[in-house]
């Protein structure tokens, strides 16, 4: 047996997420499914580096599976693209080292959150981006951005605790910029708990609309009180953008 | 009566074009219909600079329809919004002049045509995109663009001849350019005959290709003989921009 390894792009739009489930199209059932007949119909299981939730995008996805020497991973992209893209998207495939997992041997993740401001809607990026027609201030929202950097207890971010894994995370940077009429978060960690990057773009929204002080930040992180966090932000606006892989043994694809 | 001039950007994916049918769903159908209730409960007949295929989206759209003088544009822009965006968005609303028509006022239409020349698509542009994995010579393209422009009469590329109007054209501009894995074509001209950027760009692809010679187009373009050109491009990577209405009369939005 070894180890292949996916780079995937996908619109998250139509599916209940990333994680499969008995009666829900999910992003992980239709290629699971759609890898069976290559494996002589039985589908593996696929591990996956960000398990998105409905409605959420993928741009630099990794996931990887265990499958017999003899299956090509140029094989594997072309069959995978004929039936789903470009809703699902195999931009890469390739064999991985033994005891390469993409889920844990992953070591950052990047995700983005795209916000329009205009006074209209774009229908062209409206799947992607959460349309908020409101006078930013991106300075406030920078400075707040700043204080989540380092590790944290992020328990007032996270949806629901997570017993063996804590809710203690390590996030590496948070850029906000904009880009015409678009706001962007651009947030880098080791690793994320369920839905934090939309309830930190939530409560950055409203220190962008001076609802709450960007200093304030550091009291609601310090509570660990998920109730001191502001409403979070829709799952449409968000996109994994790309996963690391330190270390030498794995290269980023 | 007064007249009601919108500036319209849509994803044409879901409609069977512009034009009203009686049973499709047809953006002036979609439109029509939301403006009945503030008329009285009668649909205006809406004028239009581009009537778009099925496929083909807009970007900046014209269309105008005669009101009463006390139904408010910026109440029809609400209005349509909060009802059809954003699939369809109404960008700006304002009356115009009398005699205004958005078809036989308009002066210029500018087109633009994506191409994606990567290995695989990209699911967030996939619906506005020709996803054609190929080498494509930019400079040939050009070439070729360049003796189009001017007036021809442009019978091998109009689907059919369209006996009042007839197939001269005026074709000002056709800029080809990449950006990243995009080629884009962006064609403007006093007016196009129906399908003739789709059936422009079908054959610059292929000069593209080298399947055909650049020079070869002004043969094409003098035989009037349809048969000629090559395979037109598929609707969903086109998109009216612009309109114009030259004048002092009728500034651009």
């Amino acid at each position: 047996m070894s180890i292949i390894r996916l780079l995937l792009a996908y619109d998250g739009t139509d599916f209940h997420g990333w994680a499969r489930q008995p009666r829900a199209r999910t992003v992980q059932g239709v290629i699971e499914e759609a890898l069976a007949p290559m494996m002589g119909g039985t589908a593996p299981r696929l591990s996956v580096a960000g398990r998105t939730d409905t409605g959420v995008h993928a741009f630099g996805q990794v996931a990887s599976f265990e499958a017999s020497r003899t299956l090509e991973p140029a094989h594997v992209l072309r069959a995978l693209n004929a039936r789903l893209a470009p809703e699902v998207v195999v931009r890469a495939a390739r064999r991985a080292p033994e005891g390469f997992d993409a889920r844990h041997s992953a070591t950052g993740r990047t995700y983005r959150y795209r916000i329009g401001t205009a006074g209209s809607p774009d229908p062209f990026t409206a799947r992607y981006v959460w349309h908020r027609p409101a006078r930013t201030a991106i300075g406030a929202m920078r400075r707040a951005a700043t204080l989540l950097v380092g590790e944290h207890d992020f328990a007032s971010f996270c949806r629901r605790p997570e017993p063996p894994a804590g809710t203690v995370r390590r996030v590496e940077r948070i850029a906000v910029s904009r880009a015409g009429d678009e706001v962007r978060v651009t947030a880098s960690a080791n690793a994320f708990c369920h839905q934090m990057v939309r309830s930190l773009v939530g409560t950055l929204v409203r220190v962008g609309d001076g609802r709450v002080d960007a200093e304030a930040i550091t009291d609601i992180l310090a509570a660990g009180d998920r109730s001191l966090a502001s409403p979070i932000a829709p799952p449409h606006g968000l996109t994994l953008v790309a996963v690391r892989y330190g270390g030498p043994a794995y290269p980023s694809l």
